[in-house]
């Protein structure tokens, strides 16, 4: 239980749209839940477009509202800035929120280029220094099915890795009306699903196997290169309906598939697969790990579920079970609902609240890091080196 | 978007546990994610145990405690009463509240007998001629699968329905160590894994199917008469840690598990299984229909999804489809998130919340009603006492 | 391997159509895969229609054929009478046999009434003292995912059975233009899905948990009372492609469903459901066990799966394990291919001609014996008594 | 119905282990169940260890054994040859039988190397021009989950494709006390899992897109390099039983597993593992395919299941079909069973008999041919240029 005596964290968010709903869901709802050592206070939310950002800050009870990130970054109310803007945005926001001595979250992917995210991660050990916190906002760590696989192969459950099978599919661009949009912009979102989703599986498999990629062979591909642009010109300019074929297109720059096959710190083969035209799949989200002693396998598509294989047992008994993620000494579950009560998308934004606010208050480093977000940022590159080198193993850097 | 000229419904709400805890959730994020025509309001929530309730209260953001729902009941900022006790005093409480001219939201199951449920039918009734709402809590109804499941079935999709197949299934019992609670009491519960789970497969059937069961041959059971009293004496006064066999045991006198078929008044079939002993089922809301034309399968252990077979394609390219109910066009989605990203057990009472809501802005009547409420009570009482006279075919009264 | 020395056991089967083709396959190939103490020889096969009889002798090389079963059970090069026919002549051919000597394999149910089986029984009886052995053919407790379940019950892998809950689902009557057969006969089918396909569900559960189902209340219908006679009259006759508007109907005389409730020997609660109405389910035979230390699930949709929920572990590593039953060290499976290899629908006849004549070599009793037919017949019996008599708790006899 | 008039052909067998077994079953069984225009006559079987092979002969009732394969060749009541023995001996048989005549059906993969796959086809071509006919046995094209899934691709029911994703998935070396067997020593079986398991999935994606593997990039790993030796010494010798660390060790000359990403002749991204260190998967043949139309997924853990998403219906009525494949109208079941009887691992043998006598019989070239065979050889080759050459992207030769 909270009391009167519980400081607060006034946060700062930047951005609106899909996360900015998400993270305003998080930080209001976290103290609900969870006994906080600091209750999150929604100070403000940033957007360009004020109506926008207004329309949040109502539904979720932010105080104040402004159209001018380097406003928010300055607010002596803000101690956590939140970024919830398109990739392009985060170097710039993110350094200076840390200059400024704030602690920051970051949504992911970190940036949009190497350097960028070196630059950030600079940022954050300077800041660190001067005891601002920061994190990278892989928010799948923290569905309680994830985070106990986890703690699963630390505890030597599955023993020596030997293969990860990681993909994640969508298909939301199946079908070729579907409209541009700043996730198919290269200058926006610095790649198309490989940083979109595939950065997800790549953060997700080195967290849960504690271990590092250490190279890749890739290959991308762009199926549809130009898409309507859902805005332009619009029904009453045309005079009517405007069918897909009078709609004026925008180039897609960025991938819609990216493939690699790489190998771990630990000596595992693995094989990834990110792609917008997995036709049937929604938001499939599948890792599979064999060890030597066992085996793990994940579908977010039934994310209270984590199938696991007791490779120490008699076969004749063995099989994958179906552990339901839902008792409460499972990671996060105490907070929630009885057994069986599932939890949804949402649930994993909350958690990273939680853990954020935990770090923050006790003066320790909250995971994942900017670094942790370089060292994804440094797979990507190295994916779309090997893809525009014939697949050419490409060593992912340091 | 809601702005300052959308109205507010001040909610009272009794009880702060479990369910409170639920539908104060709901009741403050609703609008954050629904346009709603009058934005509820947090005005108080009432408990015995003034700490509890306000704990829950600071928790949500509940602007004001009561530790006697009666001054609830008569307060001014008070426009619905959302009765979250268990069911022992419902009929008091809502009829109380209807009577001071408030909307009500009860829990189900509505009362603990029929009696008691007829009397609330009949005070709904009479304060609906004055303005005043009533609704019983039957969230599942509010699961977008079963919303779904009911379209469908209204639509035609599964022809006439020849069979229904429902089963709640639990395993909270199944350790003969687990504690007495009130839900093991009749005097407070009503009755056992009948009226708490089983209320919820009738409802539902008779949701989906829109027909009424008209008869039923039932038995119950009552697998381990006594437990362990879990704060008897506690751990201090017995000068150490009480093992099971020192401790206290009080009587359970409500059945364990229920069973029972029945017939529906389209003529179709129907098997019923409520039970807190199903070892490894966790909260197994199964419910399968099939039709003349087709069928439906749904489990709430994989809430977001609902299975249809098509009796009407060719049988070749048949089977069971796998539909994940998070398509912008299902029931519920188009205010969440995107396709693939699921939903929890809480969105139920968030859904709930906002059905409720609209009827009572709108001047509708909310469903499931008092009387649909009384129908359940009905089914319920028709099953104890074919259980009582050696599983005798028994009609349900009207 | 079977070498000269190896003795030989003459088969004469009596009928020829499914079931005969079924038996043809296993007595032929049951030697090809076990060693078996004799050699199984396809001496002959009786059918009233000489042609069909000798196409199913041909193609699975019986050695003769009779038209008349009396001829066969005379012969002195048959040992063993293995009875193929529709359930309104076991009784005859049965007895007939066991007169005559020699050991019988009879399909399921037994018979057409309790009187018969009884008569069956005490002929089985008396012909045992004379060194003859008799079987009823519930063919899928030959499937290694079911021997290993009772395995498991029997090992106390699941502890005390607390719950059971049985479904026998087909849907081939659904169509209304399907046509009559014999099985929808009550003079030759005994009865309609009851004694079909529930005989089997009865049989497996009482096998499976070792225990016998000492009381049932029931109810049952006949959706669609009259059927097309598929061969009246002919396309030919009719001057072109008859519609089944104009084909002459007979009348369905048994259950096209039946549901009931039934208890254990053991105290467990059971519900029961066979049904040929079950939209898009094709051959489900469903079980579920609940025990107070564990739970089973079974269906043959996917008859090479077994799920096994161990509630002695640790709740948050435990979850039904879906255990692929094709490891050497499961029943049956040594004989067969490596693991993940499946099995089919026949191979359950293989062990059952397998498990015959190993006990008839051995001079054992072969399992399930004639009183385990009876007792069968007997809660059959009680399902149809309870049903006429309002779903009244009715006993089964012993 | 097969009569006295229908010829028969007369098949000689090499090898007498797994294979030959399957084999076996195959050719007694084939005309028991399929209406065949030859019925195949089990002539003579060839085995090096004359016992081993006069006990398949026994057990199947092969006429007449050899003990060396060339005189089976040149038997005159020999009109097939089936090859089913290690790939090191495939081509010199092979070959032989092909210049003697006869009709080849040879095990996969097809031979040890491509110039021997080559040189295959040559003579198969060669022989063809004779009136002999070659296949190879790919027998997973004959499940007919598989079978449906080609015909639906052909029927364009999931349009243009776009992704294909294939694993073979084994666990039977995970233990590092499994012992050395021919299968794991490069001179007898060419490769280790890529040529065993991987040349199925490599056929099987080709053969149900209908397109070619155009180029690869690969990874290979042998995870335990060296095993005992299974026979070496024995118990007896050593006086008592060998422990683990005893036992002399042979050298591990093959791959245990193989990754590689390709793209197929359409234009589709593909990635594929092929693994016998997948702890907990038995025999994972799991194929994705996924179409502008729609996607079809199968694993041959579940043999009669195919999934199938139309992506051409609305979305909220669609999700992936789980199609069993027992329908009267799939490929090869009107044969079989009633709906939801399944078919196991043996009838894929028994349909590759079925397919290859028709095709002979009516003077047509089976599929798949040597040359199929040759392609699936070529991109086992590739994958091992690539994985030998740093992953760099390798054209597959025509």
């Amino acid at each position: 239980m909270t009391d009167d005596s519980t400081p607060t964290l006034g946060i700062g968010m930047v951005g609106y749209a899909f996360m900015g709903i998400a993270h305003s869901h998080a930080s209001r709802n976290a103290a609900s839940f969870f006994d906080l050592p600091a209750v999150p206070r929604l100070a403000v939310v940033a957007g360009r477009n004020a109506d926008a950002a207004r329309d949040t800050a109502e539904k979720f009870g932010w105080h104040d509202v402004e159209t001018d990130w380097r406003a928010l970054v300055e607010r002596d109310d803000v101690d956590l800035v939140d970024v919830c803007t398109p990739g392009d945005t985060h170097a710039e926001i993110a350094t200076a929120a840390l200059r400024a001595g704030k602690h920051v979250l970051c949504e992911k992917p970190l940036a949009n280029s190497v350097p960028e995210a070196e630059a950030m991660a600079q940022a954050a050990e300077a800041a660190r220094a001067r005891g601002a916190r920061s994190m990278v906002g892989f928010t799948y760590r923290r569905v309680p099915a994830i985070a106990l696989a986890r703690t699963m192969v630390a505890d030597g459950r599955i023993g020596e890795i030997r293969h990860v099978r990681a993909q994640y599919l969508q298909d939301w661009l199946v079908d070729p009306a579907a409209p541009m949009s700043w996730r198919l912009e290269r200058d926006r979102a610095g790649s198309g699903a490989l940083g979109d989703i595939g950065a997800h599986i790549i953060d997700l498999t080195q967290f849960i196997t504690g271990e590092s990629i250490v190279g890749v062979s890739a290959m991308t591909e762009t199926f549809i290169d130009r898409r309507p642009i859902a805005d332009a010109g619009g029904a009453s300019k045309l005079g009517g309906h405007a069918s897909g074929d009078d709609l004026p297109t925008g180039e897609v720059s960025v991938d819609d598939a990216a493939l690699f096959l790489s190998r771990f710190s630990g000596g595992a083969l693995a094989i990834f697969e990110a792609t917008r035209y997995a036709t049937g799949r929604k938001n499939a989200i599948r890792i599979e790990i064999n060890g030597s002693a066992g085996a793990l396998a994940f579908d977010f598509e039934e994310m209270n579920t984590l199938h696991f294989y007791d490779g120490t047992g008699a076969a004749a008994m063995e099989g994958f079970r179906r552990i339901l993620v839902t008792e409460p000494d499972h990671p996060y579950l105490a907070a929630w609902w009885p057994p069986g009560h599932l939890l949804g998308y949402e649930h994993g934004f909350t958690h990273q609240a939680v853990d954020l606010i935990k770090a923050i208050a006790g003066g320790d480093d909250p995971e994942p890091s900017f670094v942790d977000g370089l060292r994804v940022q440094r797979v990507l590159a190295a994916v779309e080196q090997s893809a525009a080198k014939d697949s050419a193993w490409t060593t992912v850097g340091n």
